[in-house]
């Protein structure tokens, strides 16, 4: 009976720590943030079994996260025994006790920023619109501060922006990127890229910023091991556009080290949208969409 | 016949985590950042015993620093010997140089931002004309960012910035700081407050800016645990200037944990006026002097 009403689709939005986590996806015996966050989940809600989340972007071992989006169904009949617990009226005080509880319950290196019902149509996955990393690097000793070295890559050679932002240049647009990512059996690697920038911050370190409709299996960092061969002078500012024509793997664009990377924000449709969205987003990518 | 040419005073600019050191001061048998700074020195130097450092802000154990400033004497004979190596002209080019393998040396939680000559009169400790620091506190558990958590102390009750604000309005000036630091005999415990500004971040931590011409033991840290008192309501703001009327250590402003505090900044006269700051301090502070 109770299949038949609709489940609650809560979004939670985190921010973690990736360098105690193997990556995002669950795995059997292995620390992930997805296993965390789970299991949290279903302590809290007294589940047999841990609920299933769906995330906006699955993050490698070590990657950080400032801002990822996630959604859970709770069958409601499990939700309203929650919710009942101390406030049986309001959904909105429910939400902010779950929210406290999962901080409560999860270790310091993972926050739950916020969580929310879900507006109609909202799917973490399929309704965004981008995803939007950056990959940081310092390139000057004195430039790798000690108090965010766990998210910044410490390179031995100098690099030249201008020389990177150039190589950037191609990038926006919409492309195969088969020479910049892991190949997966299936899944097609064109992306549209919306925003490629580099810029040398106040502390002397460079960033990275790249906002994409989505992203395949290791692009950022193959991307930003590309643009250090360019700002290495290894290769020319020019070699980026050919190297976004070839189909196969391009050796030179070594994927760059996991802890450099942060999933910074990931960029929803107003409200209305959200449902045309992900049916839009669905189709495009279907079941091996790695978001 | 060496000691009667000046030494080359130099001065270096650092940041560290202090998560992994004893404090600032050496101390045999410890891991300290002078330790490590003046063993890096003497090996660089090929000098027997390390050289002594002068330090503008003596950190305690746990906190950390983004500016610390520090000046060190070294024979000009060991500086020639040194700065001959690779480039016997500019003295520029060997700074540069001791500051690259000082970083190359020491470990990735201490990190030299900048090495120059100092210029004439410089003191690191006595032309100090203020230190800068803040202490961060989240007080939501989901504003304790993961990616900042050694550097913001989690504090599990909710704080009133307002009630905070208001209770640090009376601290600007000059005032004996006795209620409000740990005592040391023989030293003075009057300092001036330039500046004490709370502030609520966009990721919703409280940050507590803190100025003064020099600070006593563990003050900034009592500062802080007396705003969290009337933060939480357990004291009305009022309370702030009564404390500081006080001769004696106040128990109800207990010194907050170490990893929240970070020395921001250490501000000096312009050159010409380095050595009058110097000798106006070393009469007004004296030896016992902390910084």
């Amino acid at each position: 009976m109770h299949d038949a009403v609709p489940p609650v689709r809560l979004r939670l939005d985190l921010a973690y720590d990736g360098a105690g986590f193997h990556g995002w996806a669950a795995q059997p015996g292995l620390r992930t943030v997805q296993g965390d966050v789970e299991a949290a989940l279903a302590r809290i809600l007294r589940f047999a079994a841990p609920p299933r989340t769906t995330v906006a972007g699955r993050t490698d071992a070590g990657v950080h996260a400032r801002a990822q989006v996630l959604h859970v169904d709770i069958a409601r009949p499990a939700w309203h025994a929650f919710a009942a617990l101390k406030a049986p009226k309001a959904s909105g005080e429910a939400v902010l006790r779950l929210l406290r509880r999962l901080n409560a319950l999860l270790s310091a290196d993972v926050r739950v920023l916020s969580a929310a019902i879900a507006p109609r149509g909202f799917d973490a996955r399929f309704s965004a619109l981008s995803r939007r990393y950056c990959y940081r690097i310092a390139d000057e000793s004195c430039a790798l501060d000690p108090l965010t070295r766990g998210q910044v890559l410490w390179h031995r050679r100098p690099l030249d922006l201008e020389r990177m932002a150039l190589g950037a240049e191609p990038l926006v647009g919409e492309h195969d990127f088969a020479a910049l990512s892991r190949p997966r059996v299936g899944a097609s690697t064109v992306r549209r890229i919306l925003d490629a920038t580099l810029r040398r911050t106040s502390t002397g370190s460079i960033e990275l910023w790249i906002e994409a409709d989505a992203f395949c299996h290791s692009m950022v960092r193959s991307i930003a091991g590309a643009l250090v061969a360019v700002g290495e002078a290894r290769r020319d500012p020019t070699w980026m556009a050919e190297v976004l024509t070839k189909t196969t793997r391009e050796s030179a664009a070594t994927a760059m080290p996991a802890h450099g990377l942060t999933l910074e924000a990931v960029r929803y449709p107003p409200d209305t949208d959200l449902a045309a969205a992900a049916e839009a987003h669905r189709r495009l990518r279907g079941p091996v969409f790695r978001g």
